[in-house]
């Protein structure tokens, strides 16, 4: 594949927004796909308040106008009235992956029992691939290296950049071609 | 906090609703409350048809009139016709809160292989977390002794009455303040 | 119960519809079926392609007119633009079944770290059981033997033919009646 990759990276965050703390979460999240990826990458990065609205403008504009091949969110996936980053998720995506959010509160149940109460989903718009990771800084690395495997296979299926990955680190899985 | 907490048990059963037998589910849910819990409760309970209409109704009232901070159902999760527990819920839900369906039905798994037709599902709306129980009342003790962990804390977030337990029974997790 | 079962077996694939390759997941699926049930059944065999109409329309014909008790699809629940089989299963259901699609995603997340992105999901229709099965006959078996065992009992509940299994090889779990 020719096309360069570009990755969106959201922070969802009322507080981080308004700049009352520093953004740690988007930052781990950048700084792992810099230690993981071997492809050159753009990044597209936004901190935004907790806003449904807003959010799924985001996530379209990061879908269809930077064509992004894999948007990253971080926070607004808990049980409160302001967290509504699934339902945006949801509303924007054509196919939703349910098999991530299951996926991630499986493992995060090792750490905390009340990782049953993330609301975390995945979805698919344009070429893509939109997961919610969690809000906890401490969280996403845990979280992405356990999910990342089986990332650059599914961008393949939608049509996305073709991504690889630093095999010491995670070892990107394709089936065999027969 | 100074609110006492309320807590709604609602056996969903049309046989239990017209006493042919003994709502021995509902009962077994509010001796475990009983057992584990350390604060001041209400309990409001319910017998009502497996009909979604009052189903639904039954949860509004719990939530918006009686202001419950949780509220536990048990039946009408299977997958019979009679069986609209999981729908009601999904209506009247302002959130779905997809970890606790997957999470019992993972933990009743280790019981019986048939654990996979349950429909459990779990919701927020106004400041109730609301959560379907199994409807075997020997499965009610051994799956909430399981998800009670979250249950507190997921309770505080949405700004429902602050819960304690007997930590010789239930470890109520708070993840804490930085 | 004195019904002769009937099965409904649906590979959806652009390809194997084309007759570009043959269908051997189809085939799989029937020669289980023919290994493990000890009760006289027939089977109703369709290929179509990944149309998402089409595929509807299927359902609804093999639950409702045909009046199978157990309808098994094969291939279309990746996240490829066209895989659709997920959103027609969920559209023709009157109940989702969430279970067997976690149960199906854990246990070939034993085999590859990619099967986070199947979305296979299961239904009920008429008193038809719909279950998505993955695409590649090398996991169908694998996929069949492990939830089989509460298949029948779901069938009993939704007014379908009693299923029986050769004990040797799948045992069918039914709750003893008390």
């Amino acid at each position: 594949m020719e096309r360069k990759a570009k990755i969106g990276v959201v922070t969802i965050s009322d507080r981080a927004s308004q700049g009352i703390y520093e953004d740690i979460s988007g930052k781990a999240i950048i700084e792992y796909l810099e230690e993981i990826l071997t492809n050159p990458f753009d990044v597209v990065y936004k901190i935004i308040p907790d806003e449904q609205d807003l959010i799924e403008k985001t996530l379209i504009y990061l879908a269809d106008v930077e064509e992004c091949d894999l948007i990253l969110t971080t926070g607004g996936t808990g049980p409160a009235k302001r967290d509504v980053t699934p339902e945006a998720t949801e509303n924007v995506s054509e196919k939703i992956m349910p098999g991530f959010g299951e996926f991630m509160r499986q493992i995060s149940l090792q750490q905390v029992p009340t990782a049953i109460l993330s609301r975390q989903t995945a979805g698919i718009r344009n070429h893509a691939l939109i997961i919610n990771l969690p809000g906890k800084p401490q969280s996403i690395k845990f979280t992405l290296e356990k999910i990342f495997p089986a990332i650059p296979y599914c961008i393949d299926l939608i049509g996305g950049a073709y991504l690889t990955t630093d095999e010491s680190k995670v070892v990107a899985f394709r089936p065999k071609k027969k």
